[in-house]
This record gives C-alpha cells, sequence and structure tokens, in this order.
C-alpha cells in the first residue's frame, strides 16, 4: 500500500486527534501538512518535524499532499476549499456538516467527475458509523426512516436535568464551563445542528436529498423541571429526537428535529451524556440500532482516519447523494399523541377547546400552569392554537411546551 | 455498472429472502442459478425463466455466474466449494460461520491470491453491520473488547423466560413449535453457534485470530425460574453472553460464551426476542454498540445482498483476517463476582470454603438449595470446586448454576 500524504485543515481538538492517530505511525498514512489561521500559537512538541505547519492556503494546495482532510467547519471558506481540492482531484474527508448538508450532492458530484472522492463519516454521529453502514452493511435494503439523537450537547444536558434537580439555565452553565457546551450554544440547543446531520441522513440513508433549513426545529430551550417530572410520571425520558421518514407514496419525507417525551423502553432514550444513537427502520432489515460517542475529538477522528483509510486501500466510493437538483419535498410529521404544558391568564378548557383536541390525561392544572396529555393529532394544530393571534392579543405561546410522545 | 451473476448455494428460508430481493430488480445484480439437493421441490412461482436450478454443483461452476453465495451451512461440502469457486477467481459470500471461523484465514487469502474476496456479513449477528464497521467506520482504531449477545435463539428463550412463569423446558417447546428453535437445538443453546461467531470477531475485530473450540462454552440449558427471580432481586437480566478481549500485554485473548447476569443498564440486556448486539470498545472511539435481528430470511438478507452490492461495485476487501497461522493464545477471565446456585446434599458452609470465596450476599438458603453472590473471583475457581472430584464422588456440579455478573 503506497503511503498517502494527509494535509489536515484546522487544528482544534479533532484535528489533533487526527493528527496524533496519523503520527503513532501504524496507519499508511503520512501527516504532511497542517494548515490553521495563526498556526504558530497551534505548534505542538510531539508532531515529527517533516510536517510542514502553514497559515497560508495556497501552500497546502501547491504541496504533494494526496488527501486533504476539512475540519474548519462552517460553510465558508470550508466549501471553497473542499471544491478546490477536488477540482485537483485530490479526495477529501470532512466532518464538516453545514457544507455536506447544504452542498453535498454538487460536491460528490464534482468528486465523481474528477475521480476524487468525497467522504463524511464524521460530519453525522461522530464515531457511529452509520455512513459506512448504510453504504455497507445495510446498502441491499430500502430504509423507510431514520431516527435519533444527533446532539451530543443536547444530550449531555437533557439526561443531566433528568438525573438532577438543576435548572436549565444551570445545567447549560454547568456545561459551557466544562467545555461541553459552546459559549454560543445556539447551533446545538435550537436544533440546527442536528437539522443539518438529518439532512445528510435523507439524502443518504433515504435517498432524498432535501434543503436542511426546511426541516421543522424547536429549541429545547424551553424544557423545565416540571417537564421531566411529568416525564418520570409518563414512564418517559425527554431527548432532542431528529426523524425523518417516507410518507406512504415514498415521494415525500417528514422530518423533524424536536425535544420529545421518549418511552423509557425505546433505544432513543437509552443514550446518555453526549452519545448519539441512530435507528434505522428498513424493509427488510427492521430495526438496527447503532450507538456512540457523538462528539470529542478522539472519537470523531476515528471515523475520519478510518474514511482515510478506506481512500488508502483504493475505495473510491460511488457518490452517495442522488443526483444534484432533485430537492425532495419535505412534510410536517404526521399525527400522534402530545405533552404540552401551557402556562398563562387563559383557562384550560379555553385552551382545549382552542386545539380541538381532547385531552387524554390531565397531569397537573394549578398556578396558572396545566399539563396534559394530548389524543393523537398533528403538533402544529397544537402550535397554531398557541400562537399568539390577533384577536387573543397576547403571549399565549410564552412558555409552552409542547412535546411529542414518542414509542 | 455491469450486471454481476450471481448463484445461491442453498435455497432455505435465507437463500430465499436472497432471491426475492435480487429478482426484485433494483440492484444490479441477476439471479441466474440455484443449488439445492433434491431442487425439484424448491422450485418457487415467483422465480423468473431466466435461472437455472440444479441439484448438480458441477453445473454451477461451469456456468458463467461471477459470483457464489454459499448458504448450505456445517463445514462440508461448504468449505470445499467456497474454495472451488476462490480457486476459479470467483468472488464467495457466506453467511457460513462455522467455515469462516474454522477455516476463514486459509480461505481468504486464498481469495487474494486468486484476485477474488470472501465476504461474510451474514455469518456474525445476522443484519447488524458488524463486519463492515469494523472494516470501514472503526477501521482507525484499536480494539480491546467485543461483547455481545449473538445467538438469537438462547436471546428469544431467555427474554421470554425473563417475561413469564414459563421453565425453560416451556419455553423451548414453544420456541421450537414456531420455528425460532431447532428441532435439535444445541449448536445454539450449548454455544456453539455463538463460539464460532466469536472466533471470528476475534480474527477481525481484535486482529487475533483463535481456535474456536478454545473459547470457555457454557449452555444455557441449566438456567431455571429461581435464577430469573434472583436476577430480578439483583436488577439484572440474563443472557447468553459472549466476549473476547486482549490481555493487559495485548499478546492473548480471554475469551467465553456462557449465560450471565447482565446489569438492566447494560445495553447487553437491553435487547429481546432473536435480536442481536454488539458493543466494541476502542483505544480511542470508547464503547460503540451495534443492535439488529440476529436471524430470520430477511434480515440476513441484507447482509448477504450487501456483500454482494460491495463486489459489484468493485470492492475487492483485503484479507480482514491476521496472516494464516498465529492463531492466539485464548485465556479464560480475569476475576469478577458471580451469581451461584447449588443444590444438594452440601451445606452452604462446605460449599463456601470449598470454593474458597466469601459470598458477598446469600440470596436464599432453603430446600437444600444456596443461592449466593460472591466476592471477585475466577469462574474456573468455582467451576472447579463443583466439580465432582474422587473423594467427595457425588454429583456436586448437578442442578449448579454459575453466572457471572456483568455490568
Amino acid at each position: 500500500m503506497k503511503v498517502i500524504r494527509v494535509a489536515i485543515l484546522g487544528f482544534g481538538t479533532v484535528g489533533q486527534s487526527v493528527a496524533r492517530i496519523l503520527v503513532s505511525g501504524k496507519t499508511g498514512l503520512e501527516l504532511t501538512c497542517v494548515f490553521n489561521r495563526k498556526v504558530e500559537r497551534k505548534q505542538v512538541e510531539w508532531m515529527p518535524n517533516t510536517v510542514d505547519w502553514t497559515e497560508n492556503i495556497d501552500e497546502v494546495f501547491t504541496s504533494d499532499v494526496d488527501v486533504v482532510v476539512e475540519l474548519l467547519g462552517g460553510l465558508e471558506p470550508a466549501g471553497s476549499w473542499i471544491q478546490r481540492a477536488l477540482m485537483e482531484g485530490k479526495p477529501v474527508v470532512t466532518a464538516n456538516k453545514q457544507v455536506i448538508a447544504n452542498d453535498g450532492a454538487r460536491l460528490s458530484e464534482l468528486a465523481a467527475v474528477k475521480g476524487a472522492c468525497l467522504k463524511f463519516e464524521a460530519a453525522v454521529a461522530g464515531v457511529v458509523p452509520i455512513i459506512s453502514s448504510i453504504k455497507n452493511g445495510l446498502a441491499a435494503d430500502n430504509l423507510n426512516r431514520v431516527r435519533g439523537v444527533l446532539n451530543g450537547t443536547c444530550n449531555f444536558l437533557l439526561t443531566k436535568m433528568g438525573a438532577s434537580d438543576a435548572s436549565f439555565d444551570e445545567v447549560l452553565a454547568d456545561a459551557q464551563e466544562r467545555g461541553f457546551a459552546e459559549a454560543d450554544p445556539s447551533a446545538d440547543l435550537d436544533g440546527f445542528d442536528a437539522q443539518a446531520k438529518l439532512s445528510i441522513l435523507s439524502a443518504v440513508g433515504l435517498s432524498r436529498p432535501i434543503n436542511p433549513h426546511e426541516i421543522v426545529c424547536r429549541s429545547i430551550r424551553g424544557v423545565s423541571r416540571t417537564d421531566f417530572e411529568a416525564a418520570a410520571l409518563l414512564g418517559c425520558g425527554i431527548r432532542q429526537v431528529s426523524t425523518v421518514e417516507l410518507t406512504e407514496d415514498r415521494n415525500a419525507v417528514r422530518a423533524e428535529v424536536r425535544p420529545a417525551m421518549v418511552n423509557l423502553g425505546s433505544r432513543v432514550a437509552q443514550v446518555s451524556g453526549n452519545e448519539n444513537v441512530v435507528v434505522v427502520d428498513g424493509r427488510y432489515c427492521g430495526e438496527v440500532t447503532l450507538i456512540g460517542q457523538g462528539a470529542g475529538g478522539d472519537p470523531t477522528a476515528v471515523a475520519i482516519v478510518s474514511d482515510l483509510l478506506a481512500i488508502a486501500s483504493g475505495d473510491r466510493a460511488p457518490n452517495l447523494f442522488p443526483s444534484v437538483g432533485a430537492s425532495c419535498q419535505v412534510e410536517a410529521m404526521g399525527k400522534r399523541s402530545h405533552y404540552v404544558r401551557v402556562a398563562g391568564p387563559q383557562s384550560v378548557a379555553g385552551i382545549l377547546s382552542d386545539l380541538g383536541v381532547v385531552p387524554a390525561r390531565i397531569l397537573e392544572d394549578r398556578d396558572g400552569q396545566v399539563q396534559f396529555v394530548t389524543d393523537r393529532c398533528t403538533t402544529e394544530t397544537i402550535e397554531s392554537a398557541l400562537r399568539p393571534s390577533e384577536t387573543t392579543q397576547g403571549d399565549r405561546a410564552e412558555s409552552a411546551v409542547v412535546l411529542p410522545v414518542i414509542d
């Protein structure tokens, strides 16, 4: 096996873990170049002196690297640099969910045209080998649904709240202090991170490329201790759940990212800390579940270096994306039971009649706050009833929480 | 993509499921030949008339098939026919754990020499994509341990017992009637099926090829209702657990297949019915868990046809086995806590002193039967104390159950 020369763009936590595995020297891969802004401050003493450090991207491309590992994150300049590498026929391995979610189809096609390849196992669910499983072990099946916990930060916060008396803000502050949540946690908490990952799974797993921004997305920020008490009562945990499934006619998908009440018997409820889980449901295979660390330098690096090893062994994977331009329609989820908590000036009777939903079970109704479980209805029915309208002029939705109940 | 012509050897449940997927016509694979003994009685009306049915193996090899799918089971003639196909440079896909466990290294080397390849995802844990995950998504890591529930029949029986009042014999009879257990269930119940699978995982996952027959193997037949009551008391389930792990110096492995008390919080306890689970533990990735149906025509067929698709897309996988002849030493597991139930003429004091083990907790001691949990010791210590010796001349081991307690 010819030694493959590797450049790493971005020398943060994951980049350093990738470098450590590469310089351990057991892979047949040689790290030859590290790019980072202000690269001086990034240099580490354990790196062989054969490695070039640079803050000039042109130096990477004029060097003799065979493969580019992109770990910069964000749409630009990462997207342009991935494109540049592929244009030059250099395979690219990336952990960049945003670039793949938004431009993966075009870049994969470019890779195919140029005889390069574009691999992104690390872009979805960290070390969980979901992309390679869809492409390899489960390739023969037609998947109908992919569901999972795709954001380690949300899962860390929600399992922490489930196991303590802390409030959301306390748990978040603790996680930020310990480096498990970012200073600006919006991408994680508000679902945009999982939204991008889910759109990749729709394209790769269901062969239905979708616009990530069309996936309904709700924040976990509103979830409170009260909701966890209700969850315990219902035999559930609360998780940020991402779901994409084919409609019955298979011409569209239903997709969402939102906090949900998940039955404790479900695999989706059985992941804790920063674990991710992906459950695929296929015509022939039934349910197949994959669980592993969704974040962290070393686990993510395993996904990256495994992609590199596949390239080194001659794998020029066929384009995993269906052809460009065939973006699939995204619909809201179907009818199901919901847990609802509403505070405010309204009486429970008013809320319920506005909803047009029979409450299957009222959990609490006191202190101006009501918690109940609905019969099967769409989430949209409830959310639109809770939305401030012209006639009510109020903050009806303020501190309202709507969580679908998932088995 | 050139159409690949496929022959199926063995047209049982799995063979029929493979054929159905192939003739559905979406795979770029063409079924051209079906071999079975007394093939006449096997013919089905949904098969295209372009398919040749034969009971003469020579006809398969003189036909123009590109790939052979071996689903005969058992060591011979399956092994010889796999060899014959590889000798002719034809890739082979097999679900045959016995052939791969006993001869996989030699056959894989033969495949490499002949420019063919030998794939066997379906030989371990049904649809669970463990082989492809080890080879692809987790390739960069060094695994230290592989543990799992690898036999669907045992898991079906044990979860059934855990959820009912039925005795082992009742549950087994029911499973046999419904086709979930074979008329002669020995390979499943006594662990030989899992033993073969575990030896494959040792070779492929830990790069430590071992002689399957050196893996300590205990039957689940002795497990009774009493033991399930004790399990509930201990917050455990009972599972047939297969474990292989590197020793600290990495020069040997510890391996076993046996019924165990498994903490209900463990992923190994969270599979029910005929599900399989594989938990790998890596230096970088931490724990990664894969769960899916371990048996059944359709799930197993997904693994087989996925292997075929990989071959069709040009994947000539490198030999997954380390080089032939380097069989690794197999040791017994280290010290741990055990649940023990012993019936017989002896007093608990006598048993305990024979064991040289302090009981951490006595659960029951009545009706001539004692159940207790030990401090950490080796399983061998307990088993040898319970073995009939010349001096005791008795059936001390009769109806004794020793289950390690696993977190």
